[in-house]
């Protein structure tokens, strides 16, 4: 028979078992997380009517969305969850409890032209709170010190939350009279961690063609200290502007929030090039970096926006949250050897039946540890006994439980601890009591 | 502005976010029940080649796939999890460990004909060993025993697995010298306990016309009785066939294994009608049923399947596996009233901070309870205490925890049981006992 060949699209992740249980810790230590603050879980559909899809989008996200007919329908995958949960607020508004707490952890689609690093189906991790009309700044906070606790438990090295408020940067542009540059100047202004302070100069001077407001641009985002000399600073520029003043608070709120939640000082800072140029975002702006891999990029960002829904309701549905694109952060994580899977453990037993017919205890053996909250695998192949301590080694088991013709005789089995190499033999009364002891 | 109608996809299921922790619930228990038998976790692409897709397909599958081109590639989404899973393991034949057991959970699409009761997006719970040349038959008991293990779990009442193996039924066709109409006679026996003894004799005849072979086969697959009866009745009609007699020996040997694992005997059967018609099983096959709610069908299948991947490679892959088709099914326990969300809870505990301007207490709070593993929702929005109330009450939590100035002042939180009503004041040194003792 002619042979079709297995071949996956790329830009796909596909990934070996072991870097997938890898992957599954961290997708769940996020949605964990999110679930302890009381967010909600939500799910929509990956595949909606192009029209309700694309009522904001244009031009880069129209080109790389997945589009087709099916019947007489215009259809598209989602290309991220914001679109979909804005669907979803709209259309259950009278059904859900204010201010909505929400994640939803999926996939998304971006046709985008195939590049190192980038991927065409990635999971999203987002998490939003949105108000019905208004939005206590408390929330922003809270969504601050969940990416804290996340990145805290996702144990992959120092990293710094940069905040910022876009309010300071448009009410400060709009006091150098340059507002009509506002979105070109954030823009430029956003990437200055990349391309340097020079880069940046050249490229405002280009659009705003004023040295002197050039420099107080590159002054003020330059503006660096500890959070307390940067609210002062920030205050002490006498900015007659109602809305960078607006800013200046809100920042100060939520910097208080912080400090009042204990969240520890090395892991945030102010840093005002933060303006997460093209997105919709109206105030609170915040990314995320790993402070010994700066080139990776910000691996969560997020802030808050005045109106979630305004193209398909007139309810007014302010917002904040935050988004992990966990498939490109896994890549990357892998890519720079912060994390490996060499620790992956895909059972905590191993039972290994050694020439017996009767598998009456090796049964007992097995549902006794699983109801205790145990993963116990049975390798059934028959295969020798070098073969099967292999197998063992390569699911990286804990512990090896050996079951032959004496075990059965005497009722007990021999348990092997694959790390210390300890071995004994014990009844079954006996084996949870050893576990638990040796796991405390 | 113009609005665009949010509107979703009929036979799309997009939940409440009450209903949303009902549906999480019961993926968790799957997942985490093949997770706790050692089974990897895999996750494929939902877009793949065409031509990986459909390498086996024909006919209904054509139809109903999500097909579409996008730059030169013709891509479709996958509508199930086998021809992924046979794809990944053809691909990644090197990489794995066998028997490769591996489950995968996820949405597949079907463009049916809308109609009551179906989606076209909907969730598979997948489960299958795959052997590399053979696989011992006690992987078909496991199987089966981790179906028992997930509708113990799930408690939605008394179900039964029909188990049967479809070389009986094949050997029997053949020495009736029938085993031209094979398939046809498994479609039509397959649907006897939905359409009667009557009805089914009717359609064999149809094709077999030849009454003593029609009644012949309506005896085989009404044999009934306990497990050993139906055993030695299958023996006893000295069938002298081999593939007969193969098949029979498999289902004593799956069936003593069973009785091995101690699984309860009210819980399966024997029952020959089970075919499982167009599939591609060839030996073990399996339905569950709720005995109480028969209507709805089988809501768990599988069997055991001679070669997964012919279509991409030579190596011969013998597999055994199981399918839960959740979103259907939750559909269905719902509308049958079997299950209900008001039991749901989003948090553990609700805290309301009362009037109080330094949250320091409320966060320490929280910080410590969501350190122990409870989850914590805190409503900053400024509504009088009775929308708080009524709030919690939404939430669901079972106990809010009241900061107001007084605990402020003492350093000591007011904590009320919502199921009991009893409010007591605690320090923090306090609290966690004795929410530890209540939930014990």
């Amino acid at each position: 028979m002619k042979k079709i060949e297995p071949k996956t699209l790329s830009g796909f992740m596909e990934l070996n078992p072991e870097d997938q249980i890898l992957f599954d810790e961290m997708l769940n230590i996020i949605k964990n997380t999110y679930k302890s603050y009381g967010y909600w879980s939500i799910d929509t559909p990956i595949i909606e009517y192009s029209e309700v899809l694309l009522a904001k989008a244009g031009g880069e996200t129209e080109k790389q969305i997945y589009r087709f007919n099916k019947g007489d329908n215009d259809l598209s995958l989602r290309f991220d969850l914001t679109v979909p949960l804005a669907k979803y607020v709209a259309l259950k508004y009278n059904e859900l409890l204010f201010p909505f707490k929400r994640y939803q952890i999926g996939k998304v689609f971006r046709g985008e032209r195939p590049q190192k690093g980038r991927f065409r189906e990635f999971y999203q991790c987002d998490i939003d709170v949105i108000g019905d009309n208004e939005l206590s700044l408390k929330y922003d906070a809270e969504i601050i010190y969940i990416i804290y606790d996340i990145f805290n438990k996702l144990d992959i090295g120092k990293f710094n939350i940069k905040i910022s408020n876009r309010k300071i940067i448009t009410g400060f542009l709009k006091s150098l009279n340059i507002e009509n540059n506002n979105i070109d100047v954030l823009r430029i202004v956003d990437k200055i961690s990349k391309i340097g302070t020079d880069k940046t100069k050249k490229m405002l001077y280009e659009i705003i063609n004023d040295k002197t407001k050039v420099d107080k641009i590159i002054n003020l985002i330059n503006i660096k200290g500890n959070i307390n000399e940067v609210i002062s600073k920030l205050n002490n520029l006498n900015i007659n502007e109602d809305i960078y003043q607006t800013g200046v608070l809100e920042l100060s709120e939520v910097i208080n929030d912080l400090k009042q939640m204990k969240l520890e000082e090395k892991c945030y800072s102010i840093d005002l090039s933060i303006t997460r140029g093209l997105d919709y975002y109206t105030s609170t702006v915040y990314e995320t970096i790993l402070i010994d891999y700066p080139e990776i990029g910000s691996i969560c960002s997020g802030g808050r926006y005045d109106d979630l829904a305004t193209f398909y309701t007139d309810k007014k549905l302010p917002g904040v949250g935050a988004s992990i694109g966990l498939t490109r952060l896994f890549n990357q994580l892998k890519e720079a050897k912060i994390i490996n899977n060499t620790e992956c453990r895909n059972a905590d037993v191993m039972i290994l039946p050694m020439g017996i017919t009767d598998y009456s205890l090796v049964y007992v053996t097995s549902n006794l540890l699983r109801s205790n909250g145990y993963s116990v695998s049975i390798p059934y192949n028959k295969e020798k006994f070098k073969n099967k301590i292999k197998y063992a080694s390569r699911m990286n088991a804990k512990y090896s439980i050996f079951i032959g013709e004496d075990e059965v005789k005497e009722g007990m089995v021999t348990i092997k601890n694959m790390e210390t190499r300890n071995q004994v033999k014990l009844s079954l009364e006996e084996i949870l009591d050893y576990m638990s002891k040796e796991n405390n």
